[in-house]
């Protein structure tokens, strides 16, 4: 829709699983060549990019020789045997060193896969390798982690945003045409913004969480990022163990545009383009919603609660044992999530538990709810402040700003990439109700353009 | 069981409710005659206890009449019909004044009756007063309230232990043969035992708890306290809202004495005296658990922390608006309580679920648990400091350090009293494995002489 390529633009760049799935049943490509035109990318646009932060060659050949093997021998474990995917450095994998972004666990090798991973595996995928993760997963730029700073393919002096900064950065850039990510608070749906990718957070719970290191258990969710939303369908459909039902819609759809400003301000060309996108992807069926706007301040105070109480939970022990290991920044972070009560924490489940129940009365009168992805295009590296209008904004939580609440009600919610802004990505956000998953992905599969 | 009366006695001290209930229904006495002699034991006894804060002898006589009436006109509503009861002060009633023990409630009257006051109305029991609470239930210790201090009837000089302190009081002075109580760490269990009567703490969620003012969400209960096993068992029905199913025993029951020092330290004469008051109970079928010491102090940390969060939770407005209405002690504990961190909280969630599991172990090998449901008697109210042998003890944490395990672990659990040491009452404390209320109170009600 309107993107042209980033400047870093590799093998996969704007290429469809469904496509190369064809072609290697058709045998006119292998995985080999397919695992080779990944890592000839990431050889060459790594260095730019620092998407991945673990490559290993010879593993991911052999798990390419060996799906093709399996085709040849005519089994098809389905349409992701040998595809090239990337898992973001958070998600365990017994094959490769998992940092989780952190000092804390530099050189680490896990025991075991993760269960989305273990699920890939046997799906025939390709690992090829690992991407880079704010530390610990708890930041939404992505330029602070053990490996340093992931970098936009749109503009390398940029964030890709974060905290699954090297997922989105190697999918934008056609290192690998799929990638898996986390997010606890947008850190899917915020770098596939501002990369130009499509990113889906499924509703909570839907993918297992075991061996995905937590960043706040009752906010955490896994989820894919790809090029097209059918891809990132596929990829979906395996890390959930289940196939997508087919949606039937007999009325027309009616779709919220959540009233420009709920969340907090927006760049005003972004709004417009974004807005205009919505227009032409839903039509007449767009209307305003003005609610959400009573609701943000309480939604993002009772997330804040619940994502400080359970983050430090996780990292008692070594912002005790070690705290120098820490990031700065991280660490200035888990000293403020340390503070939160234990009283506030219990206002907080259940004001989730009030929220939740508010955002479903509004899902009675609309079968999606849309609002840009992040206010703002990526920010230049290390940068904190940025100017929305005439206002002096924090990035961090400029670009939080529009996904949270998504996480807080664990509905699901994608962004898709809908064109340039002053030269950089934007991304459309589409919020699907309680369980909707599946009808979300299909409603937008098939208004979305390829 | 070897107690003589108390010497503040009135006219249902010792009284049995199953025999209350044939002779009303025999026609040899009224519920206006029953409610009479309450009112004067009352007023005859109360000055000296203090057991009860509310007393409205019209309202009482009334629903009094209503009973007999009823009787007059066959009809029969179970056995409580016409029965006096007493009900603590943090249980809302919509006709008698209730404060919690608070100045923060001074004078308030509830709109509503609580779940559990609406269920004993509809068995046409005879509400005859509010009973003194610890202010908010928060102490075990009874002596601090709006109301001041209730009194022992054994010894006027000496506290009842709380927090269901004036039922307690006005159950074993024989005000009345029956009132009901709340216990979040042993708050019917300890006042029961230091006054020398029945008071089952029942499982977690096994009575609603809607109309109860909450101490701590999650180790809250509401139970009875009585002369008799079969009379709490009565109470229970009610407000539990069924019946109690017959317990069918085929094989010895296997009972496990909790090692002597498991919980903290135990008044030597106190442990000897209640180890054979069990030995004759449960014979040789007695043996002794080690296992507990290892849990203990995880599990009454793990209590602490519950129950400070969720206390701070309840009085947070209080504590900011008007922290001069709180009795001092009780707002120096309100005061730490909201420091427990979120992060600790959420490992006391986990820790309590772990904590059950491995009691749950414990009881595949055991029916029962038996203990002294308090290591020590009655204190002189006010008192703070107890020798336990030669170790200086504060009162408090004495008091509840034999009981919380069991809020903690929401087992049902009942104090009865086993005789007197230097003529104060102790009590034996009986714990049923999960869920099994009906069997440990038709077991002990098998065994346990009137």
């Amino acid at each position: 829709m309107n993107l042209t390529k980033p400047i870093q633009a590799g093998y996969f760049s704007g290429q469809s699983v469904f496509d190369l799935a064809q072609r290697l049943r058709a045998g006119c490509l292998t995985s080999v060549e397919l695992t080779e035109a990944a890592l000839d990318s990431i050889e060459r646009l790594n260095p730019i990019l620092n998407a991945f932060v673990c490559v290993d060659a010879a593993v991911a050949l052999a798990q390419a020789s060996k799906a093709d093997e399996l085709f040849e021998q005519g089994q098809d474990l389905g349409p992701l045997q040998g595809i090239p995917v990337a898992i973001k450095d958070n998600i365990d994998t017994f094959d490769h060193v998992t940092t989780y972004g952190s000092a804390h666990f530099a050189g680490c090798k896990p025991e075991h896969d993760a269960v989305c991973v273990q699920r890939l595996r046997e799906a025939g995928a390709v690992i090829v390798g690992k991407t880079l993760t704010h530390e610990f997963a708890y930041g939404p730029t992505g330029d602070r982690s053990l490996q340093g700073a992931a970098r936009n393919p749109w503009d390398a002096t940029c964030i890709t945003g974060g905290s699954s900064a090297g997922s989105a950065a190697a999918v934008a850039s056609g290192m690998v045409p799929l990638a898996l990510g986390t997010d606890t608070g947008g850190s899917i749906r915020i770098p596939a913004a501002l990369c130009g990718v499509v990113g889906f957070k499924p509703s909570f719970a839907s993918v297992p969480l075991e061996g995905v290191f937590p960043l706040a258990s009752s906010l955490d969710h896994v989820g894919p990022l790809a090029n097209h939303i059918e891809d990132a369908r596929l990829l979906f459909e395996v890390i959930a163990g289940r196939r997508c039902a087919a949606s039937t819609q007999a009325r027309p759809l009616r779709v919220g545009w959540i009233a420009s400003g709920s969340f907090g301000a927006v760049d005003a060309e972004l709004d417009s383009q974004v807005y205009q996108a919505a227009q032409q992807l839903f039509g007449e069926g767009l209307q305003t919603v003005d609610e959400l706007a009573l609701l943000s301040a309480e939604m993002k105070a009772t997330l804040q609660v619940l994502q400080r109480a359970e983050a430090f939970n996780v990292h008692a022990e070594r912002m005790q044992n070690a705290p120098q290991l820490f990031e700065d920044e991280v660490r200035e972070r888990l000293e403020l999530s340390g503070e939160v009560r234990g009283w506030q924490y219990i206002r907080a489940q259940s004001g989730q538990a009030r929220l939740k129940a508010a955002i479903a009365q509004i899902f009675q009168r609309y079968d999606l709810l849309v609002s840009p992805s992040v206010p703002i295009t990526a920010t230049p590296v290390d940068a904190r402040v940025v100017q929305i209008g005439a206002q002096d904004m924090d990035v961090r939580a400029a670009l939080l700003s529009h996904t949270s609440a998504w996480n807080l009600t664990g509905l699901p919610a994608i962004s898709l990439p809908v064109g340039l802004v002053r030269g950089m990505p934007v991304g459309l956000q589409v919020i699907g109700a309680a369980g909707e998953d599946d009808r979300l992905l299909t409603l937008m599969g098939q208004r979305f353009p390829r």
